[in-house]
């Protein structure tokens, strides 16, 4: 009959607190749980940024210990408890709000602390026995906050690229597709929103692959600050509290541990500060959100109608459209993924004003610019399945109406250019305007060309890329 | 031996589909669901938009039934499902996306179809019989998500907005209280970081509690805007659908049941698409967050140190400040404070692009518009609470310190203007500078001022505010 | 035979420097032209400011006059100068960078120099004779940059605020005048770019002037806070240097001078360091730039065409389309006019990080957003200008093509709801789009409701309006 | 007694028009004019987008008359108008607005009609005699304002890449002289504002310079968009009016003209509305302004004093700081800076979102995102070259406060962390806190550690840089 303890004992700086035995934090999240009650983002929502601690966190115990400040025994404790947290387990542990003051400090104990538990387990330990492997002392040996968690940040957003790229490649793909498949089919090209040339709907959405294709490369060079990290610099930069090499071994390590070419900052302090990493990568997901946008909302004004707008192309249908008017049927997955790209490009802004704020050996408002980067990445993931799955592999086209546009335009005049001259054809536009008749009719009442040459100059296949006719005007 | 059948079918535009027996949602909350995967952020995690809804809802079936198109059986059991909502029941059925295509249909199809299933279970019904109590044509009676959507939002933040004031009140008041406690304490203001002239602690306080204050007119300002509800005039402005009367039934239904101010739009097509409301409460947010950023920043300055900064207040010590740097504390609440602030200012922007996407009848960015709008306030809210109670209240001052500010600045200088001139003044300053001696010294020494009437000037409570002393310079 | 010198000698805390001996301005002016060699915004392109100049130095010295700190010979030079200066002379003497450091102390002394170099010559002196009325003991007397500068800034954009209205206004009532014009006009509205209902092209207009309306409000309730000054509250919002009584009087004599209802801010210290009236203004202008650029949009998409786009109405043709495509004409105007507005958005999110920037007692930060609020006020009333006289004035309607699009629209159905119910209306919605025929003929066919019920339905004048009609479905 | 016309008449699309007889441009340049009469940003203001112009309009004459279309002596007097050009000449005839509508066909046309009418004169006929050179036929011959708009930007903004590249490296230079000078020179670092670990003065200026250093690479990156042009694609992408080979011709002509490496877009149709070039060089631009903002922050606090504040450095007196404060200097120059910075941050702004309003084949919104590149692009050049030679160069340091820092810290317990452990730092950091004793007596008295061992972990230079010590605490 006796009472169970069900509770253990913690101690820092401000004094000592009750935690549940189980837990596998410690005191210092617990301090961050309660000061920061913030948001809904929890670092366990967060399970890339997560990876990129524990990848962080056995770096550095690997440099470490062949600097012999880890046993061989941590060591071997730490590496399973990175497994397992790499494995998926444990995330239920990362309690901390991602929003919080102090730089990451919370974030980075609240890692230092689970691993040490971990650890702990596997060592045959109980939690909180921080003697045989402690958060401080062995976890985050030879590291700040301010290198190891800038550090897992950035661990964390490249692979989040990594994982980002083959959704809107796959969304490229989609769009590659539809222009094979409307390859064939011409329609009327605007400039301005009004009537312009000739083009196939084939060149309308090898457009839209080209521009996204185009970021890929932006992409990449943006992510690839991520690999470039402080690790080492510690504190403020300068590296205290760590031994020469081990900077260089726990970039060995990490190395090792992701595959990636991750590199030492060049110059410390000025790296420990800054946070452009993230501003950059921001910047790249607002182009691509800008692009994306353009992409979308093009779509919905081809789609326009069904019977007063351009209607040159259908959208699949994916509920019923309005509570009011039946039938109607909207462009709902356009519309969804451009307002993501309206919170992109928002939290591009806050990200921007956050790394601005650096200040000194240290930029504290790091965690916003992180819930920012991860937001994004998710919801743009989120948004081009969407948009592949749910509308541009269902697109249809109206084949006869976009031949139409072409024959009732004005536009195809332009192609008459270089055989009469832009005064000669403002004449023939002017007066097609005017009368309402066709640009067809009247160069030939005009008798500028013969009718086989005007066939041949108004020749869809003609006017969709640049051509040498042997064709000159009869006056 | 039977099988319980644990599903119902339900049909719309695209098709039947089976659902939940007990789901008190419906066919398109279904569709909505699906075609909308994209955020954390469901409905069912925004309460005070639920209850707008709600609010609207009710509303609409008041004047329906005042017009004879809901019958009093069918007032009676909606009025009953919305009091349980506003109740707190159901709002695990508010299951769609935040942010989702469709200019919110899938919100609203989400609302109309809880409460008539809400409604049916009053009636002794059972979910999904329709014919007694219809999601379109008894909830959304008189109706289009084109009113009923903005409508509900308005409502909802109408509400968060007055949710929100006390807290920002009380943050005010939490300095208003500090600006009495530090009243007598004299220290040196700074003009561009430099050392400028004295001023008291407590004037800090009050100012930043008074800039505060002045925003609670812009706030009510912009949320006015909410109070004004285009309801009636249904799918684009010309309140097709609708019988003349609803909409002015509706408004005093609205009004009755929330007690508040609400008048109709009056112009209802320009009111349709038109949702300023939003990026105007949104910059009134900004202008919040700017001014709770400076006052931030001016805390973290006041407070570096402790031996190598300014130092003339110190924060509460909330968390180990490092966890390498022993003994470091960390400004972090005004930090976390920030990033809250710099949120917000990403929200606004991307309020406003929405805000700009606007396109003839209507503006299809409006579910995003409304994401960032709540989540901004109960940001807000929880950064103000934080910040009061776990730093403002537990501010205490270095009085000494600043008082050796003053004794040892050259700002002083200032207050001789009025009696040596600005010429005469500025020889002192730069005397003192180059010899890093005091002013006091220096004056006594040229013999402009007796003692008696330089201490005079220099008494600090004659530098603090407007004074007329009688003193005439000797030379 | 002698050498005419034609520079004079000036001094500062600096050093001495020479001047061109006809120049009104002095040193600090030179110093801050060497200084601030950054852009081509110079004081002189912005001549409201240099009237708020001229009315906050006026006042403060018929303040001090009263309080007997500055002559009646003085004053009366002083009132001459500032008389010049409203005249519109010499504003070319004010040629510092509207770009600065220093938080406006340049652009402050520019002022006192040449208003002291005025008054100077009123008196008979000589430019430079500062004995008899100094630029700093005389014209600065009781002031400081810090709240003759923004005062300044407050009463110039009040006066560019009372000159933006009637530029507004004009536009408004042009919108509303095609309103009127066009109110006869049946068309099809459009929700999410997709066909809904009918509206009159005259409601269209009339939305577009009554958002712009409502905008007048919220301008004004920001420019209320331009004439809430801290003028008195001298370097730090202490008052330092001023007399008793010496802020109130000043208050009084700008209310005199401008005729505005200025008064003087509650809490000095407060009001010093805030800039948010700026921040306040561009976000209301803001407002107006996002509704403008919706309006723009929308006429160029109702302008599309000509041939293949929506063509409800014409835009004036104001040059050739297109250096290629001969006879085609663009929505020029419109499209100019949103680039203001993203400039002015630009400008609004620089205000808005300047003001975020303001520290301690002061923010250095004003110059710029002096700058971006003057340059967007001027570029919006050009922009107003332009886009009335060069493209709404001149708007024609394609009446006929408005009309067809309602006849053949499906969208009419929506009319139908009130009598045979949401599911039966989408049913002929769906049978309408798969083969192409009317509403009006599958409704007959149907027999759902009488043809003579059904004419009185799809009557335009009772599809945009709400109707009561005593109709009932036949089944 | 004759009249001397001096007039000429030209006609276009919409009628015909007087120009003074010695006007260089002509009808389309006038319409342009007249109807944009926006901002104070004329074409001619921006050499560098004129130079631009030029190399597009000489590359399309080689390549049109390597194609048989231009003829030798056309070419012969395109070529020398252009060379006037970029020598200088001719610079006033470029009169349209930067902010125009038509997306570039008024300065195209400008351009056309200007070097059409040099072209003219070199071949000693009169302006207007357009049959021996035409602005449309000869000058924009295969070309449209959509192709030959862009192309002209992309070399304008790559010219003023080229040429802002050296002023940001000569910052860089002089923040890497001022880390040398100051390499010698122990403070203390600070993160969160709080003082940290020591650090050498040197250390912070390097890392200035390393982190402006860093952009070089993103900012090379952002301008080889610039290189990539669609020339040839024409009006839409698809060539229409151009014959084969030419684009392939054009772009090998640009690459002699200019000496850069430019090549063709692989998507035409992509390219010719896509101006996201124009964004990702202004995010490019926005990330070195965060961080020179961060840099002008940091200096201003380093600053900040001069007796109660940080204190470290002096920034050169360039005025005197106040109207009011006499003796006082303040950081001009840093703030300077700062607001240019926020400006730039606006514009980029505005090209995000004139970016963003893309539509099918053209983005008719380039005009203001040019004027934005140009100007941020000038207002950094001169904001650097002001910063590096009115503040950088003669900043001076005050060793002697920032070694006393070092010495009253209680941050340079971290340096024990290795040897007595985390918590063991902190009771004595704790224990320092509260007695206001130093962390060395402390530690001595405590017995920890031998005083030789304390003295050598303390000495300066084994805390700025990782140490290996063969040190042990004592208990």
């Amino acid at each position: 009959m006796e009472n169970i303890k069900n509770t253990r004992t913690e101690h820092d700086l401000l004094g000592t607190r009750e935690l549940p035995a189980d837990a596998l934090y410690g005191i210092q999240t617990l301090r961050g749980i309660e000061n920061f009650s913030i948001s809904k983002f929890k670092l366990q929502d967060y399970p890339l940024f997560i990876h990129g601690l524990a990848y962080t966190k056995l770096a550095a115990a690997k440099a470490n210990n062949a600097l012999g400040l880890v046993s061989d025994e941590q060591l071997k404790s730490i590496e399973a408890a990175c497994k397992d947290i790499l494995d998926g387990k444990y995330h239920d542990q990362f309690q901390v709000d991602m929003i919080q003051g102090g730089a990451g400090t919370s974030t980075n104990m609240n890692a230092n602390e689970v691993i040490a538990n971990i650890a702990l387990l596997h060592l045959g330990k109980k939690a909180g026995e921080y003697e045989f492997c402690s958060p401080h002392d062995t976890i985050n040996r030879s590291q700040s906050t301010n290198d190891a968690y800038p550090t897992a940040i950035h661990m964390g957003l490249y692979a989040s690229h990594l994982k980002f790229l083959p959704h809107l490649e796959a969304l490229i793909e989609a769009l590659q597709k539809k222009g094979d498949e409307f390859a064939h089919i011409i329609k009327m090209g605007r400039t301005q929103l009004e009537d312009a040339v000739p083009m196939t709907l084939g060149q309308t959405f090898y457009g839209f692959a080209s521009i996204l294709r185009n970021e890929i490369k932006h992409l990449n060079e943006a992510a690839a600050d991520f690999l470039v990290v402080n690790m080492g610099s510690t504190a403020i930069g300068t590296g205290i509290c760590s031994e020469p090499g081990y900077a260089e071994k726990t970039i060995e390590a990490l190395k090792e541990i992701t595959g990636w070419e991750v590199s030492l900052a060049d110059d410390w302090v000025g790296a420990t500060s800054d946070t452009s990493c993230m501003v950059g990568y921001m910047s790249a997901l607002k182009r691509v959100a800008v692009k994306i946008n353009k992409i979308c909302n093009d779509l919905r004004l081809l789609a326009s109608g069904p019977r007063c707008g351009f209607g040159e192309i259908n959208l699949p249908a994916r509920q019923p459209g309005s509570s009011i008017m039946p039938g109607k049927v909207n462009p709902v997955i356009p519309e969804v993924m451009s307002q993501i790209a309206f919170k992109v490009m928002g939290n591009e802004l806050c990200v921007t004003m956050a790394g601005e704020a650096s200040q000194m050996e240290l930029n504290a408002m790091e965690p916003i610019m992180a819930q920012c980067c991860f937001e994004s990445i998710d919801l743009l993931i989120n948004g081009f399945d969407t948009l592949r799955t749910l509308c541009i592999d269902g697109i249809t086209a109206n084949e006869e109406a976009c031949r139409n546009e072409v024959k009732r335009s004005i536009g195809v005049v332009t192609a008459l250019n270089p055989y009469i001259g832009y005064d000669h054809s403002t004449y023939i536009a002017k007066k097609a305007m005017e009368t309402g008749r066709s640009v067809y009719d009247l160069v030939l009442e005009e008798g500028i060309l013969t009718q086989e040459d005007l066939d041949t100059i108004l020749d869809p296949k003609n006017m969709i890329k640049p051509v040498k006719l042997d064709i000159k005007a009869r006056k």
